[in-house]
């Protein structure tokens, strides 16, 4: 079989770490499977690269903070081998250079474009454990790039995908994929399986186990990812196409994403197109906008408000501010004691109820519900930040502790 | 003008040591120079690679060590991009593999094959500052390799031999090369110029500006060198074919070089071809020999005493060991107590009456010469290691302060 195993920059933050993570290649290896494995920079290194660079430069060019970045990656492998090396098994690690991973050449946020796995196929030939730098490639220019945020994993389900991979394990410090964050929710379940789509909403949602990124390509290229621990031998969750749990469940999980804020532009005129000025003007300036809600006013004008990324709040007021004049509104207002409390499943869209259930829990904890939002997999509600977690806790116990 | 510039390790510690460095770049370049800009990895980086290499494995492989330590430099030209970047200027950085430098595939010790230019006349044709990772290149595998000690250097000197170079600066942090170490010998002078071969003379007697190969490789390629301080402005010593100083001055420098040991095999039998297989042991184990001695014993026996670095005494002694009943001797001796003083210049070999002058001073001084060795421009004595910087002062004295 081959195995791409991915492991990220806390399983490999010390020499410790380094050995365990070495104990369980091995072990898949000495099974007599072929093994790829991607690695992250160690613990805190590249936010101490990203330290030193700010020293000397509060705004470097990108291409040069990859150059810096990518030394990390560079560093696990090397050590990460001579550690195979010592327990005595035939390994070689690759940059991603080396590795044949070619990308586009936005810098810092770069896509993969092919994976020319030549040189892989001939180390894995060699029967020969691959290391491979993750969160980097090289553009057309020669230059190195990285990924971006969670990178390391979408080299590793590229990598599966490009070398038709049998499996592509991602290990984390969790065991899996919970029906909660298992640290505030103290009944959450660990999920034997979920699809593609749930864990792109739970991702989206915050859960924080998998960056959306590399479930996208996992989804489109069919790689079936399997999340797990690389502290705790047990099997994790696999995220597949179609899940076994489908139809007998049908909510996968409950998320919160305290990192956001709600926009609120008030008096917008009540005229064609005032919506949509308002929407574009965030949108042009680069900013996903979620949740939009406008509410009657007593006169000729609205008020809307909708849900960014906390991040990008400021940006999106100054942007509106700019064009007050052009749009026709009277005032922004932005509130960040928010959060979004998401129940994702992809059976949901076949059942009635689910939503009232949501309802009723919030209810229950005297919990009010400022915005809604609604798909085919996913139930989202905007609540004041200090009661998530009683709101998160209050939705598991009525789906899953009943 | 094309000038090739390298800075050490020391050079570029701290943020604050790049900025003064940067400002060196800048200056040549804002004279509207072009620049090629070689760096070593920032102070202690490189030890701190080997010391978790070395919690890992105690022996890695070469190769993945290389892959280590090319992370070192990479860091230090995309940080000092970056400080360029911020002062306005046009800068890329390059790795060795990007600068087209390919070497053979003797890892950890690997010799520059041959330099693709094409890169770095592209970047060059675009005005920019063009900063390139010493110490390292790629393989005909496209592995990472390194030049061992002082590579930087070789880097340096083998860009300004590809490049046509008009200049090839050192930077360093001592001004230039001194008739005697300038710490020890308060009256030593800086020189203005120096051959290659004294140069080469004075590096392998422990003179410690510049690594010979890369003495070696501007003397065949005829790159003129100079070596001047990064933390001084003034101008630095050249080292070139033919240098101003020879006729007028028959000595160029006094050298010690303390890291060396003396073996001594006992009763070696007085045969034909004892001395050969003596000598022929110890340079099959890889190790240099200099200066042999042979006293003629009382019997059919001769001892043989011959120098080698003091890290290699120790092999040298088993190596022979090993083949104690082949070759014929009793026993075998190490004396680490000892030093090399070496007076230096090109011009010595037209004259006579140098060696009566070195040694008078050391009679003088009451130092007691166990060996001495010359060539056509040097003379070296083995002395005790506790009289040799005051050996050193007084060499000093009769030539240069008279």
């Amino acid at each position: 079989m081959l195995i791409v195993q991915k492991f990220g920059g806390s399983s490999v933050a010390d020499a410790g770490r380094i050995r365990n993570v070495a104990g369980i290649i091995a072990e898949s290896y000495l099974e007599g499977h072929e093994m790829v494995v991607v690695l992250s920079a160690q613990g805190d290194t590249t936010d101490d690269l990203l330290e030193k660079a700010a020293e000397l430069n509060e705004a470097p060019s990108k291409r040069e903070l990859d150059m810096l970045l990518a030394t990390g990656e560079q560093q696990s492998i090397a050590l990460m081998a001579m550690c195979l090396e010592a327990m005595g098994l035939p390994v070689v690690s690759l940059t991603g250079w080396q590795a044949g991973i070619r990308t586009n050449a936005d810098y810092s946020a770069a896509r993969i474009n092919r994976i020319n796995t030549e040189r892989l196929h001939r180390e894995l030939d060699k029967k020969r454990i691959v290391l491979v730098a993750g969160f980097q490639g090289v553009n057309k220019f020669d230059d190195y790039t990285t990924l971006g945020r969670g990178g390391s994993d979408t080299t590793a389900v590229a990598l599966a995908a490009a070398l038709h991979a049998d499996k592509c394990q991602i290990f984390t410090d969790v065991e899996g994929v919970y029906t909660a964050d298992p640290r505030k929710v103290p009944g959450a379940k660990k999920l034997d399986e979920i699809t593609y789509d749930e864990m792109l909403e739970l991702a989206s949602m915050g859960a924080q186990v998998l960056m959306n990124r590399s479930v996208q390509l996992a989804k489109r290229y069919g790689v079936e990812l399997e999340v797990l621990s690389s502290l705790v031998r047990a099997p994790g969750t696999k995220v597949k196409e179609v899940s076994r749990n489908m139809e007998e469940m049908k909510i996968t999980g409950i998320a919160k994403d305290a990192n956001v804020a709600r926009v609120t532009v008030m008096q917008v005129a009540d005229r064609p197109g005032s919506a949509f000025r308002v929407l574009n003007a965030v949108a042009r300036a680069g900013i996903n906008v979620d949740m939009i809600i406008q509410a009657n006013g007593r006169d000729e004008t609205n008020d809307m408000s909708f849900v960014v990324a906390e991040a990008d709040a400021e940006a999106a007021c100054k942007v509106l501010q700019d064009r007050q004049t052009a749009i026709g509104f009277r005032d922004i207002s932005v509130d960040k004691d928010i959060a979004k409390v998401s129940v994702v499943g992809a059976g949901m869209m076949s059942s009635v109820g689910i939503a009232s259930l949501v309802f009723e829990a919030l209810n229950d904890e005297h919990v009010n519900i400022q915005m809604i939002n609604t798909s085919e997999v996913k139930i989202s509600c905007v609540i004041d930040a200090a009661s998530a977690d009683r709101a998160v806790a209050a939705i598991h116990r009525k789906f899953f502790e009943a």
